[in-house]
């Protein structure tokens, strides 16, 4: 498979909220070759980065190779077919220009970075293909907050996009979700290592992040995975309360598992991601809106004439089924073709990175196909083929489900 | 209505786990006139204290007066006929023993404070009734951790109770919720001002304790209410970021509504609660399981003779129906009375507190007549009444529910 990954530098950029810098840098990955009609542009979560596939070798986390299973030669995103680009998005810190980066006086910018949105990663995104010789995509694919970016480019450059597929995302985050999000931003903020951003000559607050960290955690898997995959189970002997203070009355109660996996991840995650980074592109998620200026979404996805797949799992209660039901809702009303494919998986929001056998396939033929697509079920069209309402109802299942 | 208050030392006190402290002092509160066989006790949950009405006027918040809409005269738990008790628990920090208490040495505690238990609870509560003369109660009714408290003692007092009454709670907590609770200590013990739980002769660990606060509230409510509440809308002009560090990247985003709500709960709270009774307490919770020691929740509750009413909530995720569910299937096998009554809530975990006429009715028939009583519906009795599915189902309902 031809690769290929690099920095653009795609000069002074002007963020939405009006503040601009001298140079954005770029970073990205391609693998696959161009031939003038078949670019994919995959969209990362949160924390992920450019680095969508591994070459060849097997890489582990969601940073590294997070989509291995779904991108590559004779995988569902097919790298022989399709000439596939990801792209760090502005305020991260794989390589793209964010808080971390030097500024123009050498020195990081930490918050005098200006704040992100998630049109803000589209746009710089276009400013990339542009340098890459890309115009039109044959789709643009994302999953959580890549997924918004996904739904941002139908809406800001309707006539790139020929296939649109949205995978566990929605057109905005519920309360619920944008509450978590903000206790995750204190835990950063109040960490006095946090000191205001400016932390990269010192400690940085790993405590906060690791805090922020396990909180997401939370919210990417589901109660049924979770009694799955810990239940009460003390941690076995090794694990060790170790990343954090603790006070002699802890020790009478069990080292759970569960903890043991989050403070196990929460240590690999400071290892790897920037703390503002993560307060910027948190920030990007809560405000994005589909329909800002908007009447409605269907109002804001009036002038994209793609195809759109929209993936969703019943498990997930970060980005709910209901939420991408809602979009199919907007997108019938325009007469678009649309498919909203759900599935069957009590992984949480996690589903998306996990299940790659039940994601695989209709992705690979909504690529080739459309909403067409053998393996691309429909929520209206085929509803005898729909999971039952109690699972297809949003999930936050029992251990005790009868 | 007659009402006492006050503190009982019932002198020294044996600890689950070993560890005994010289003297437990263990504060209540009474309302009615005890006739020798009319005791109600009531457990209160997690930050809940001994205050369970109020005298008369409306009092507001978790700890002041936290039932008042259900306790007293010619209430659901009419005091008119009823003697009702409350005490707080040892560990807590509303007049009973805990960690901020004075030690032996006339220090606090602080982290010396011996690990307590729901065990640890039930048994202290029951010195107390000797103390008040009281030895056979009419009914023990607890709400949310309360409940597991009401449990524990038809498990260990099956003699003493003739009705128990079990609100929003379970059997034991599921893994999810056992996460939040461990991310909630992490965040009070990485808090600097912890200090190793010494911190009573300076600044008390707010921040972290904060943090706690705002995520258990999101426990305590539900997709839906957050929507119906909060939506996405930004909080008014007056509404501050005042309360912890921010950045100058934030202010371009809406502070939104939820976010001032949560503030203004953490702040609030911080002002009433002790940050190591917050740890020890909820180390109690999480150690509790009804199973623990037998074969499972049947046989823990086979020497309970006594009736008993379970209460769930369809929008509560911190508690669910299937947990109530599965414990009345325990009761069942026992061919014991019991009734599982479903309340159709979308107001999450706090609808035991928030939804009076919903959760005054039942209990009231139940104090009086018991699963018979009028208002008491059970699951298995009469399916017809049920909820349908969905709403059954355990919810995270979401905003854009069809």
């Amino acid at each position: 498979m031809k690769t290929d990954s690099g920095t653009v530098d795609v000069g002074a950029f002007d963020f939405e909220c009006g503040a601009d810098i001298p140079s954005l840098d770029v970073a990205y990955e391609s693998y696959g070759e161009f031939d003038g009609s078949n670019a994919v542009l995959v969209c990362h979560a949160l924390t992920g980065s450019q680095n969508v596939a591994g070459y060849g070798e097997n890489t582990a986390g969601q940073a590294r190779a997070w989509w291995n299973d779904i991108v590559g030669a004779g995988k569902a995103i097919d790298t022989n077919d399709y000439y596939v680009v990801c792209a760090n998005v502005p305020g991260s810190c794989y390589g793209t220009t964010g808080p971390a980066s030097p500024g123009p006086d050498g020195d990081p910018y930490g918050t005098d970075f200006p704040p992100v949105t998630v049109g803000d990663w589209t746009r710089a995104q276009r400013l990339l293909l542009d340098e890459l010789g890309v115009g039109r995509l044959h789709a643009v694919v994302g999953g959580s907050v890549g997924g918004m970016n996904a739904l941002d480019w139908a809406q800001r450059y309707p006539d790139d996009v020929r296939h649109l597929a949205v995978v566990a995302a929605a057109g905005r985050l519920d309360p619920q979700c944008l509450a978590l999000d903000a206790i995750a931003r204190r835990a950063i903020t109040t960490d006095p290592d946090w000191n205001g951003g400016d932390y990269y000559d010192g400690d940085p607050p790993t405590d906060g992040l690791a805090l922020a960290r396990q909180l997401g955690h939370v919210m990417y898997l589901s109660k049924a995975s979770m009694e799955r995959k810990f239940g009460r189970r003390a941690a076995g002997r090794d694990a060790q309360r170790e990343s954090f203070p603790t006070d002699p009355a802890a020790a009478y109660f069990p080292y759970r598992d569960v903890e043991s996996y989050l403070d196990y991840q929460a240590e690999k995650f400071v290892e790897r991601f920037d703390a503002n980074s993560y307060l910027y592109l948190t920030r990007a998620m809560d405000d994005y809106d589909l329909a800002e200026g908007y009447e409605d979404d269907a109002d804001a996805l009036a002038a994209f004439e793609g195809e759109t797949l929209l993936l969703s799992f019943t498990g997930d209660w970060h980005f709910t089924t209901e939420q991408s039901e809602s979009l199919a809702e907007s997108l019938r009303e325009l007469d678009a073709p649309v498919a909203h494919h759900v599935v069957e998986s009590d992984h949480g929001h996690d589903a998306f990175l996990v299940e790659p056998e039940k994601v695989g396939p209709p992705l690979r033929d909504f690529l080739d196909d459309g909403v067409d697509g053998r393996a691309v079920h429909d929520t209206e069209e085929e509803p005898e083929s729909l999971p039952d309402d109690r699972d297809f109802a949003p999930v936050h299942s029992s251990l005790f489900s009868r």
